[in-house]
């Protein structure tokens, strides 16, 4: 059986994979020149900074930024070591922990943002009119739910 | 000044980061458990195979994969010692360098790619009309030309 795509959908995936892999790395150029933060470390105070107190336990944090474990924990490691959140056990539960954002690492989102939001305007959604902005919205909505449903169903069943 | 995007530019933009994230992370450990391949492997080995005569300069290759002259030097490396790549001295300059396919690195992109793109179909392409096929070559075939101009004139200019 050949896995093969139709020339339409290959031209599709190879200029939405080497593109967005050209503009991550220029998102990330930016963000580091602009503040001290890698586009990891953004991500790990957005989510931080949206989620009730501040604070995520390590293993939904892990699911939400699809990181492994062992990821994880080098990554938040280095956060702390910068100050930019604390790592607390769970109340009620001695063996979990939780990440949690420290003011510090809120005021570095906060200075951040600005320039961030700015370059992926710049880089990005500027360029795009308002059927393609409703058609990524679409499409990658719709994809995120299935890929997040089927994580977590290969990772409860074992069976992936 | 805020660069502030509207709800809806915002909304595309999580979606798209997220789930594009979520998506190369699923890729990436799909060819890894198919293959000896990392995704970068992979995508240097595409190139080489597409190029003429399968031998591509360090800085294209660089600047093809958006990687800087290290990653790339590192990439490399580790590639050579596993016979996937070869590096020779360009004809006619001999300061420059070239990477070359080897056999044994078409024969693993060849094994590797009916697994990696059953993969990009299950996980992507099978999930889209043909209409959003369309938008997404539309959109980011013109945001990657974009992209590599800003960046080769940066560079050349050194204004960024």
């Amino acid at each position: 059986m050949t896995e093969s795509l139709s020339p339409e959908r290959m031209a599709a995936w190879r200029a939405y994979i080497e593109t967005s892999q050209r503009l991550f790395t220029q998102l990330e150029d930016d963000l580091r020149a602009a503040s001290e933060l890698s586009f990891a470390d953004y991500h790990v105070l957005v989510l931080l900074s949206e989620a009730p107190g501040q604070r995520l336990r390590m293993g939904e944090l892990a699911s939400r930024l699809v990181f492994s474990p062992s990821r994880l924990t080098y990554q938040i490691s280095t956060m702390q070591r910068r100050g930019l959140v604390a790592r607390e056990s769970c109340p009620g539960d001695r063996r979990g922990s939780e990440a949690v954002l420290t003011a510090t690492g809120l005021l570095a989102l906060r200075e951040a943002a600005p320039h961030h939001l700015a370059s992926v305007r710049h880089h990005l959604m500027d360029d795009l009119d308002d059927a393609e902005v409703a058609c990524l919205t679409r499409v990658f909505t719709r994809l995120g739910t299935r890929l997040r449903a089927a994580r977590d169903a290969s990772t409860t069943s074992r069976q992936e």
